[in-house]
C-alpha cells in the first residue's frame, strides 16, 4: 500500500535512501520535543534502560552468541572478536555506564553567561541542545548505549550506525534504550538504530540527511575516521590519529620524567592518548636518555631512534621520516634528541596531530611557553598523556576526542553536545 | 622562473585555482604566527591602519570614484551605488571602527573554565584563535575594514574575497590594513585580500583551499549566502534570512506592545532582525489588532492579513502561505491572528528561520515558556527584534549573525571567532 503510494506520487525513497531519509526526518520531528524534555523524563529513560538490560541479559548474550559465530569463519582477529564480545560483567558495564550518565547534571539549560546592557536589557546565554547528532562506530556494541544516552542527556536526538557485524548485539541493547524511552513517555525516534548494515546507510549520513542531521561522530579506527571526515557534508566531531609527544627539557626532575614517559607509552598502547615519540633536549640527552632508552626496552617497548638515540643502546633501530607521522598503537616509540624548546615545538607541529603534548620540566617559563605554543587540543606540563579521556577530565563520560577547532575540541562530553541561544529579557526597550 | 618551475616539476598550481591556494597556504603558515601574536602588536597594527586610511583617504575616494563610475553603467541600482559609495564621513567612520576594534578586550587566552581534579590535576580550558577565517561579501568596502580587524583581533588569519564591483576601493582600504599589520611588525599575509575578481576564486574558497581554510562567513544577500551554505565544504557562520516574529500576546500591555512593534518592523526594514510577522493571541485581538494595523498601515507600511486581520482595515491585503515565510525587508508585514502562545509556538517552528523572535506580554509564565520553547538564537521578551546585532549585545562589533546551532549562534563577535584548547597542570600524576 506505502510502495503503492509512492509509485503513484513518483516518490523515490525507496530502498536505504528512502529509509534513512525517514529516519532523519523522524529524528528531526522529535529533537523539538526532546530539547524540551524535563531531567527528569531523560534520566527515567536512561534509568529504565539499564534496568532492561539487566533483565534482558540473556537476549543480549543469545544476539552477541550469533555475531561471534557469524565473525569467525570470516577470520577476525583476536583484538576484534574481544571489542565485539560481551558477557555478563560487560553488559553489567553497559548498565551501570547508563546509569552514570542519568547522574551527571544535566548541560541543557545551563547559564552560560549573563549581562545587563546600560538601556536595563538583560541578556542570558543558555546552553540548547545542538539537534541531530549521528554516531557512526565499528563493532563495539557498548557504544551503542554509551553514544545513545550521552546525545540523549543532551537533548539531542540520535541516529546511531553500528558496524555489521555487532547487528545483532547493538539491536539488543537498542531494544532496551527504546524500552526506556518508551517508559519515560519520550519519543521512541529520539535513539534511532539504523536497521540495515547496507554500506549504503552511512553514505546517506555522510550527506547529511537532506538537512536531518546536524553534527557525526564517528567511532573507529583511522580508516573510518577519515573517510568520515573526507566525505561528510556535515560537521565533525573526531580525531583522526594521536601522534602524541612527550618532551623532556633539559630542567626536567629524571625519575618523574621516567615515570611519566613510563605512563604515557606503556600504560595502554593502543589509546589514543598513548605517547608515540619521545623528544629529549640535546642538553640534557647525556645523562637522561640512556635511561629513558633502557627503561623502555627492558620493558618489552621497541625504541625506533635518530642518530644519537641509536648510539645509546645498539637495540634501538633507525626511524625513518615516516615513524615522526606514525601513530603506532603498540609497544613502539620514536625517539628524537631536538636542540630546545623551539626545535620540539617545531617537531610537534610539523609531525603532530593537534590531539595531545607534553612537557616534562621543572622551569616554569618554559613550561608556559610549550602550554601557550603548542597547537593542540589538549597541551601537559608534568603529567602523563594518557589523562586524555573525558572521564579523567571530569566529564563524566565523553563521546570522543575532537581535534577540529570548530564547536568541540578535545574530550567531547555532554557540555560539547550542546549549542546555545541568546534569551533577551526587556521591560519595552526599543532601539534609538 | 617560478612559471619553469611549475612546469617542470609539473605542478598544476597556474591560474585562480593555483593562485588560490597559494594565499590559503600563506594564511595558513601566518596563522600559527598570528595565534601568539601580542594584543599589543594586533591593537599597534590596527591603530596604524587606521592612520593609514585617514591619511590616504584622498587615495581611497579616487579608487571608489573608480569602482562608482564602472557600476553605473551597468545599470546598478541606487541602493546597490549607496552601498558602494564612500565618503569623507564614511572613510572617517571606517578608520574610527578599527580604532573601535583595536579598544576590546583581547578574547584570545580568555580563560573560560578551570577545573581541580582529585588526583591534583589542574585542567584550565582557554581562548585559541580559529585559524584561517574565509569572509566573502558583496560590494561593501568598508567590510573589508570591519572583517579585516576582528579577525585579525581574534588571532586568525583571514582571507577577503570582496564583491567585484567594489574592486579598487577594497584594495586601497586592504592597503592600509596591510601598512598597519608591517608597521607592527606582523605578517603581511595575515588578511589577505582575493586580488582578482574572477568568480572561480569564491569556489576555491567554497573548497576549503586544502584545508587551510577554517570557517567561512558569507556577508551579503540571500543569494549569496545560499550558495556558500549548499557548497561550502568548511563550516559557515551565517544566517539565510531573518523571518522576524513578535508575538503579541493575550496579556500585553497595549502601549508597551504598538511601541515595540513599531520599532521592531519600522525602525529600520532592511536588516536581519526586523519584524517580518505579527501574531497577535486571538483572545485580545478583537481589542488589540485594529490598533495594530491602524498604526502600520498609517505609517506606510503594507499589510497583508489573514481573514481576521483583513476585517479590521479594507486596506489590509490578503496574505498567502508565502508571505509567512517570506523576509520582505521591506515596509511589509503579514499579520494573523493564532490560538494563544501554543498555536504562535507551532507557527514559528513552521515558517519561521531560527533567528530572532519575541513575545510581547505582562505574563511570566507565558513568556518563560516563549523563550523556552522557541528555537531561534535570539528569543526575546519586551523589547523591539531590532536589538538582535552584536553592537546592541556589548560585543562591540559582530562579523555577521548565525543561525546554525554550531560553534556560533547569535551575533558573531571576537569571542566566537575563537576555539579553545585545554591545559593540564601536573606535579608527575599518571593515570593509575
Amino acid at each position: 500500500m506505502e510502495n503503492l503510494k509512492r509509485i503513484e506520487t513518483g516518490d523515490a525513497e525507496s530502498g536505504t535512501a528512502g529509509l534513512m531519509r525517514r529516519i532523519g526526518r523522524a529524528a528531526r520531528k522529535c529533537a523539538h520535543e526532546l530539547s524540551l524534555a524535563s531531567t527528569e523524563a531523560k534520566n527515567y529513560a536512561l534509568r529504565s534502560a539499564a534496568a532492561a538490560i539487566r533483565a534482558r541479559s540473556e537476549d543480549i548474550l543469545a544476539a552477541n552468541a550469533r555475531d561471534i559465530a557469524a565473525a569467525k569463519p570470516s577470520g577476525a582477529t583476536g583484538a576484534f572478536l574481544d571489542r565485539l564480545a560481551l558477557d555478563v560483567s560487560r553488559i553489567e558495564a553497559v548498565a551501570s555506564g547508563l546509569e552514570a550518565i542519568a547522574a551527571l547534571p544535566d548541560p541543557v539549560g545551563r547559564l552560560l553567561a549573563r549581562f545587563e546592557r546600560p538601556n536595563g536589557l538583560i541578556i542570558e546565554r543558555v546552553a540548547t541542545p545542538l539537534g541531530v547528532v549521528g554516531v557512526i562506530y565499528e563493532s563495539r556494541p557498548a557504544v551503542t548505549a554509551d553514544a545513545g544516552a550521552l546525545c540523549l542527556k543532551a537533548g539531542n536526538a540520535v541516529i546511531l550506525r553500528g558496524g555489521s557485524e555487532s547487528f545483532h548485539s547493538s539491536r539488543a541493547i537498542h531494544a532496551c534504550l527504546v524500552a526506556g524511552l518508551i517508559e519515560a513517555r519520550l519519543s521512541a525516534d529520539a535513539i534511532a538504530l539504523v536497521p540495515v548494515t547496507d554500506r549504503a546507510a552511512v553514505g546517506e549520513m555522510l550527506s547529511g540527511l537532506a538537512g536531518n542531521l546536524d553534527v557525526i561522530v564517528p567511532r573507529g579506527g583511522k580508516a573510518l575516521v577519515a573517510r568520515v571526515q573526507a566525505e561528510a557534508r556535515v560537521p565533525v566531531f573526531a580525531h583522526l590519529e594521536g601522534i602524541v609527544h612527550v618532551f623532556v627539557d633539559r630542567d626536567a626532575d629524571l625519575d618523574k620524567a621516567k615515570t611519566i614517559l613510563f605512563n604515557a607509552k606503556l600504560r595502554r598502547t593502543g589509546i589514543c592518548g598513548a605517547a608515540e615519540t619521545l623528544l629529549v633536549d640535546r642538553a640534557c640527552a647525556p645523562t637522561q636518555l640512556a635511561p629513558f632508552v633502557k627503561m623502555l626496552l627492558d620493558a618489552g617497548c621497541a625504541v625506533r631512534g635518530d642518530e644519537a638515540t641509536r648510539a645509546v643502546d645498539p637495540r634501538v633501530t633507525p626511524a625513518t621520516d615516516e615513524d615522526w607521522s606514525t601513530e603506532y598503537l603498540d609497544a613502539i616509540i620514536s625517539v628524537r634528541v631536538v636542540d630546545g624548546l623551539v626545535e620540539a615545538i617545531r617537531h610537534i607541529e610539523t609531525y603532530g596531530s593537534h590531539h595531545t603534548d607534553c612537557i616534562i620540566t621543572e622551569n616554569q617559563e618554559r613550561a608556559e611557553r610549550f602550554l601557550r605554543e603548542v597547537d593542540s587540543a589538549i597541551v601537559i606540563h608534568n603529567a602523563s598523556t594518557q589523562f586524555a579521556d573525558g572521564g579523567e577530565f571530569g566529564f563524566g563520560a565523553e563521546i570522543g576526542i575532537a581535534t577540529g577547532r570548530m564547536h568541540a575540541r578535545g574530550p567531547v562530553g555532554l557540555e560539547q553536545l550542546t549549542s546555545f541561544k541568546y534569551r533577551v529579557h526587556g521591560t519595552g526597550q526599543i532601539r534609538p
